[in-house]
């Protein structure tokens, strides 16, 4: 096992009716700004609790920030914050919302002149402005973790961002929320979280049980929970596991210790920046194709994950292995998720080379857990998802 | 899945060499009291890194807790906190060390006049004084969760205490560690976390998934680690995967949204105050006759549980349980750990209606998952132990 320090410090507040609750965590003297994204949650039920629960304080609106929350939008909000001195952040929303408004904490707090500095150069919140979440779309884990991603449009930039200073206060997850999300937005979920965890799986074997265990444990979740979620999502244990496997997924636990790889989330952020292709489903894409071909470097975990996940018990290592990797495809089309990048746009064909290119641009000269995913093996990589 | 609250602050540093990183944690002008055991940490190299790393502190020492962390003894520690004004604890040990400091932590901000009263009143610590510990025996996960348990032999009583006051600020857990632990409290170590993990996995049934898998991950870790590391706890990764399965076996985390039993720690508490026996084996003797005695409540866990963890797939319902328990038996007699009274003590005819008797004087009516293990089912679960 690697050497690894962990800490997560957010409260999760889990279940029915738990955004009452919001009163014990924020400040009562807090001026508060909440955050949400194109009104959804005034359809739902769940800006009427959080109004509700914030009654009693001083709080001001900030909705509309889109999926793959933008820098232009984001800096409306931080021009509210700084001119009306908000002193607390809740986000009321999906990943999108709550890494917009990681973001905004990070930039309420920066000392620099260009905010977006903190995304370019790659600068670490030690101390953001405190902030909780509350959860309604289960997908990202950015509710348990101190991560962000952030779009700019004027330069087809999406850069990561994080720091200790970035865990959510509280994050509240009532799985209740779940029975209203569109079925696409479902697919899109269990996409994320399941390629979260291979993520921090499929790299190589270093005798990690916990990790491995838990890892498996939070896919074959995931896998159980699927067929029901996507029929009746207000089927609440069916949602309650939905978003604790989202949550674990994706909270730093199961990466503590162990190679990680992330090449699919680089890559696959590339094609959102080209197409606006929704996020899990350039997963879908680039996962298998990766698979495939690094399957050298990942067979020895493949097929692990073939026997421990998908209980493919009979054939050689490389048979399970492939299996795996078939296993994964059948389960995103289950979802209805495509994984050809054809079946997402006509305007495909030189779409390996202009993403090679662009992360050549960036410095990101060999990627994956063993550095060796170079730009001509994204260049293969991404002609395999065409 | 039951409504929870989960926070775990404890920042865990992992791995080799990681003592020299508490000076990081450690408030550089903190007066720091570093407590310990029997002095083991003398003779294994633990006490030389320690002190190495408090070189420029201001610290003072106490050694001699023993084990079952005892309340005169540690009444003498926190005299030296008031006169020294000591502001920052060190554990640097098991259990029972961490359990004493954590002791120590609450009752040197306690405004009351009687320091037992923590625990004889139940009082939750909601700050205490800050400390970190460096674990040199994984067992109990005390140095991840905010628990404590103190014996008063005075008054022959072993009680608990705790609140979010009481987490460590650090552990460290350096596998390299485990090498020199005996083999008898390396066999302490694998029963009482295995039987931490089954307190709260078997109960009954309520579909939670990822507590589910996490319990049986932890379970089949334990399983797969025991054996080498009974002839080999020098072997770096084993020591690895015994500590960290120890660690998240009781910080909180399986526990959040489903029932949890604990009769077992409740009983078996009474044998060692009785008989002085080791708290693990005291839970090896309880546990499976408790599961036999329960066996209605429990059969669809122990079921789970023998075909997820024991891989038995074969047989009725009630056959799996069955041998679920029997292989829980076997297991800690691979260890070397007897499951029967009457191996420990000659002295045992009384035990069961003694155990009774006080556990009713205790106001302890009825323990379990279901709140249905009345004093009477006390005495036949400790006469199935006999």
């Amino acid at each position: 096992m690697n050497n690894f320090s962990f800490q997560n410090p957010t409260k999760i507040l889990f279940g029915k009716d738990q955004v009452a609750n919001i009163t014990k965590e924020i400040p009562a003297n807090a001026k508060v700004l909440m955050l949400f994204g194109g009104g959804s949650i005034k359809k739902n039920g769940v800006y009427e609790q959080v109004s509700a629960a914030l009654k009693n304080y001083d709080y001001i609106e900030f909705g509309g920030i889109p999926p793959n929350p933008e820098y232009s939008i984001l800096m409306d909000a931080l021009k509210i914050i700084k001119e009306k001195n908000i002193d607390f952040l809740l986000a009321v929303g999906g990943g999108s919302v709550i890494d917009g408004t990681k973001f905004l904490s990070a930039a309420a707090l920066y000392k620099g002149e260009n905010a977006w500095d903190i995304l370019k150069k790659g600068i670490r919140t030690e101390k953001g402005m405190p902030f909780g979440t509350v959860l309604t779309l289960p997908a990202t884990g950015s509710e348990m973790n101190s991560g962000a991603v952030v779009t700019n449009k004027e330069t087809q930039e999406k850069l990561g961002m994080g720091g200790p200073g970035l865990f959510p206060q509280f994050s509240v997850l009532d799985p209740s929320f779940v029975s209203t999300i569109p079925e696409k937005q479902l697919a899109n979920g269990l996409t994320d979280a399941f390629t979260h965890v291979l993520e921090q799986y499929l790299t190589y074997p270093i005798d990690a049980k916990i990790q491995d265990r838990f890892a498996e444990g939070i896919l074959v979740s995931l896998i159980e929970t699927a067929p029901n979620l996507m029929k009746n999502p207000s089927d609440y244990d069916t949602a309650a596991n939905f978003m604790w496997s989202c949550t674990m997924a994706l909270n730093g636990l199961i990466q503590k210790g162990v190679p990680t790889d992330w090449a699919t989330h680089m890559i696959g952020h590339e094609l959102t920046a080209l197409y606006g292709i929704d996020h899990a489903r350039t997963l879908a894409i680039i996962g298998p194709s990766l698979y495939q071909h690094t399957f050298e470097q990942k067979k020895e975990k493949l097929a692990q994950y073939a026997e421990r996940v998908w209980d493919i018990k009979t054939g050689s290592l490389e048979e399970k292995a492939e299996k795996a990797i078939e296993k994964t495809v059948e389960f995103f089309n289950s979802l209805g998720i495509d994984t050809k990048l054809s079946k997402y746009t006509d305007d495909y064909k030189d779409t390996a080379s202009f993403i090679s290119k662009r992360m050549t641009e960036r410095g990101w000269t060999a990627l994956g857990e063993n550095k060796k995913i170079t730009p001509s093996d994204v260049v293969k990589i991404v002609e395999g998802a065409y």
